[in-house]
């Protein structure tokens, strides 16, 4: 492309500030729509108490939801914050990235339905290996984000090194593999065991919200 | 942790930018929610008034609702103006402060449905309680937030004195302390005085919005 | 208010930031749920373009409300540009302007219900009455918005005069007098006089959006 | 107008820091309201996997409308990225385009149902029609929004030419010829051409994101 035809457009490097409006956009609707599932539970006249009480695996799971979005929020607090512009390429893997977030209510409605009271041992397996599934691809944008990085250091903001993100990659490395061995638990052995590996990962994804460090990650690497 | 891995990631203080967009758009989805709970009524031709009247109780929840939602609004504005920048501490005590905001609607429907006009006594009582315990639970985390501020001065904004968020702990702890009496209320004596003891609060709350002076919080305080 | 008791705490102007994105994602997500509205017509095979023809009445309803809440949003963007910061006071009546924003596509779909064509005559005068009640109380806020500027130049923009902010108060007030008009001519004289009433007060807002000038609104005071 | 009047108000050219708030808030419920349409499918014990196969249709229908409503956010992003300021006209033409925006869902579900595996061959060429004629209306604002700009180049960003905006006319007018080519494609010869056309037309609003050069798009015009 000509420096002439350059000119007459607009950079290919643009100001972050609309990516992360739209993204803050789309967490804040993903997190606030969870509430719609709890509803006022239909009881007989004096029986409100046992309705609230029976539903409660519902305010479980709500509050599960809660905690991984935002989890997943602060990983992209923590994304946005290595970067000090975007590009096109950039704008489509933030896409794809949100694609994970919008999609992860339904993986979840469907694990809530199977571990109901009156679920059934089979569906359970199905449900948990779709959810690590949608967990294990949502990983594949992160990895693709933080490889896109890595061979453009002049979109890196002022004091983060290559060095820096290039570690970045063996978080999504991990939570591809071990969403994938939870997947494979919950469906050949058991799919409670799969259900605490699953959440085995969205605990490792909130310690690791502010990035690893290149050695090994310990307790300090964590913000205080 | 060594200051040249320090160095190669990014600085454990950042811009409000996102925590506030995030923040706006989540009460932003909750105060327009309220509204789709409001529906044409059903009604037989020529008697679309008498529809209406019924539904009133239905029109009071929304109101009260959207005020006590704008209360909070107000109260998270001037909370953030107290900040010039946020830490890994604080997005976590800013998404626990959220999850209250996001919950509001559900224990607001229970109280609706509790009250309508065929409501049962002992239905109310649990209602009661369940308002007044949610909200208490809500005012952990505004309690944590400023405690978390106080030990971090170098947090603070211009002009924003130790002592002054020192002071702001009285709110969340004066709000647990009477949603609790005010569940109490509800449960062991009526739940209509109940019911009145969280209209006051939020009253309090609304009146406290730009925060509370040192001494006994006096009418001067409130910003005309 | 001792002046050491100010400095302790946060000024008591404050920039308009937050108040625009929280407005901005209300006005957001009362725009896009209207679409919410539109469903695919129930239908046997083969007619679905029958179907489609038979909503007619609902896509009309869905545009005019689209263009609707697009005009209060102009007017909006106009009003904030009055402003250099804000209060406690005007994030109060910006909250008080918002239910009104969040309120109208309740009396919307009402409307839209009692004009549908099996609509009943006495339905459509409530519905036009509660339609124009409704708007004439939205005015109220926009009102309290410019004489709350006009009583604090302080506040006004850099180029803003408090005599253009002064003649602004005519919108609201000539908002408030037409639609109880109109209110009063569907309620006593036409159902269907008084909904043209409406419709005239809507393109009376989107011509005046930019604001009106002091002498009496003429063409040019549009802008091209 | 007279200078004085001039002075008195706000200037005609504004910042479009609201104007991009407002249209990422729509793009963001947009794209994230699509996800309510995927629900546990309804199912007998251990027959959770036949069912969600079942459901296979609505999840490719998810996955291209999250990429359509993806592509168009691109295309704005690089849209706003042209111009430095917004007036009351820009303002309108962005609503304009926003409707296109929020009402794409509607035309989405109707194909959607049509192209289920019961659908029936007369009511697929009316789908296909409907959504190639909103589609072409779709293109009509972004037209309307280059030749405005072209008109004011005074509103043009730094760097960014007039013949480059004049260029760019050729995308919608590229849209509505091929959008009303695959709708006469899908109505009078095959529903499943028309549909192939419609997707065709997605990939190259996807391709020219960035816009087009002045002589014919070669693939170097595509940002890497």
């Amino acid at each position: 492309m000509s420096a002439t035809g350059e000119a007459a457009g607009t950079s290919p490097v643009s100001d972050i500030g609309r990516m992360t409006g739209f993204s803050d956009g789309v967490f804040a609707i993903v997190i606030t729509l969870l509430v719609i599932e709890l509803r006022v539970p239909e009881h007989r006249p004096g029986e409100l108490f046992d309705g609230l009480v029976e539903e409660a695996s519902a305010y479980v799971a709500f509050l599960v939801s809660f905690g991984y979005i935002g989890v997943i929020w602060l990983n992209h607090h923590t994304l946005l914050r290595l970067i000090r512009g975007t590009t096109l390429g950039l704008n489509w893997l933030n896409l794809w990235l949100l694609l994970g977030v919008v999609v992860i209510p339904f993986p979840t409605a469907v694990l809530a339905a199977a571990f109901a009271h009156d679920g059934n041992d089979h569906d359970r397996r199905v449900a948990v290996l779709l959810y690590a599934l949608t967990a294990a691809a949502m990983s594949a944008p992160w990895l693709a984000f933080f490889s896109y990085l890595h061979r453009r250091p002049a979109l890196l903001g002022e004091g983060v090194s290559a060095a820096h993100v290039a570690a970045q990659r063996a978080r999504p490395i991990t939570g591809m593999l071990l969403y994938l061995f939870s997947g494979a638990l919950g469906w050949f052995v058991s799919p409670l065991l799969g259900l605490i590996g699953i959440v085995v990962m969205i605990l490792y994804h909130a310690l690791t919200s502010e990035g690893v460090r290149r050695r090994w990650p310990h307790r300090r690497a964590v913000r205080r």
